[in-house]
């Protein structure tokens, strides 16, 4: 992607989450998914690294590696007009080194913002330290800005809010909600000034709840209305699919 | 996959074919849809080479390569237990010797039966004259024979259905039937003495659908109803992706 397009794609991205609008995405796992998102008229799409890891048969938790989910990144990211923002678990390594090289190739493949979590692994341990992790985000920062974009960093913790002090000029201080059954309605979430929120793999889970209802109609009665019942059309999604991005 | 374990599979889903139930087989296209399809008791996974390549973000129509048609196929065939039927289009080539090619990266890919199409493109003038599509459908069962697993073809035609003289003892002739909407019920067709259904890129397009409505609901009522109705919960999701196979 032309660093021009990819660095105003990244400001246009930053501007969505200044209100007063909340910047609602549901999260896309493939190109089909994404594709469909931004026809719906989503102004950016942000992938699931859940839901990339579940469609390449992996659980959660950084068992993919940072090429099999940049691969996917990457694809969406040529297949949208819109900028794209990528869920990297925590940055797919453990090292400041490997923040910078994630940095690197998350540029390379067009994305144009990140999360990033503090936690690297399944249990409490993996808990990266407030220092490192503040170590981390300025390395990509940095890394993104000398490749000539301004990266959007969506910096997540499961413990505490990072204390933003001097740092509150040097990166995003977006705290992402994941919308959960119960949750307010998204009209509610943005009068109490939230700015971003995403499913999180909850679309793509969504879709494999439909996949299982179709598979067991077709078992117990032999039947198609879950499968026909507002499938897109295949023409339609041929030339969706077709679609030449600039 | 250990090449007896693999003959073992085409022979099993061989006899799928043999009645007296009909082969009803919803297809995958990413291995989270195809453990979906396997949990639900499927006895065999077909993919489907559209959803495959809407997944990708191509259209239908040979658009992907033959290596990334399988490297998804042998992802899926090292996912489950069952055994693994791959749409192929036609074959990703146009010579016997493109053929033998496929024949081999499909076998090694962990697949043990191919739907073969007799057209190459999108216009009547790509669809293979009979004596050559014979020669091709020859070659992929000798080799696949050769490397010691006795693939099922499925040879599809758009035109007319293929002669069956002497050549019924090499081949498959099982004529696999798509469903559409209103098409006779499963148990209709198993009625009728149809072998084997299959739903082609449908079940992901119901998926995408269902991404829509989702999508719509967000930007106009801001709920969450088709997200959550439904969805597979996220521990039952992360532990199906993190069993391990054999």
């Amino acid at each position: 992607m032309d660093v021009r397009v990819q660095a105003e794609k990244a400001e246009r991205f930053r501007k969505l989450h200044g209100g007063p609008r909340i910047l609602a995405l549901p999260n896309a796992w493939d190109v089909a998914s994404a594709r469909i998102l931004e026809e719906a008229g989503y102004p950016a799409i942000a992938t699931s690294s859940a839901g990339v890891a579940f469609s390449l048969g992996y659980p959660d938790g950084q068992r993919v590696s940072r090429d099999q989910m940049l691969e996917v990144v990457g694809r969406i990211a040529l297949a949208v007009r819109v900028p794209v923002t990528a869920d990297m678990e925590s940055g797919y390594g453990t090292t400041v080194k490997d923040m910078v090289e994630t940095a690197k190739a998350m540029i390379a493949a067009g994305a144009i913002g990140m999360n990033l979590e503090d936690v690297t692994g399944d249990d409490e341990s993996s808990h990266v330290g407030l220092p490192l992790q503040v170590e981390k985000i300025r390395a990509i920062r940095e890394t993104a800005s000398s490749a000539g974009v301004t990266l959007v960093l969506n910096a997540r913790t499961d413990i505490y809010l990072m204390p933003i002090g001097e740092a509150a000029t040097r990166f995003e201080r977006t705290v992402e909600l994941l919308v959960s059954p119960g949750c307010p309605s998204l009209a509610e979430l943005e009068k109490m000034g939230v700015a971003r929120a995403s499913a999180g793999s909850a679309v793509m889970r969504a879709t494999l709840g439909l996949v299982r209802r179709i598979a067991t109609e077709w078992m117990e009665s032999g039947t198609y209305n879950s499968l026909f019942d507002g499938a897109v059309p295949f023409a339609e999604l041929n030339r969706m699919m077709g679609r030449q991005i600039s």
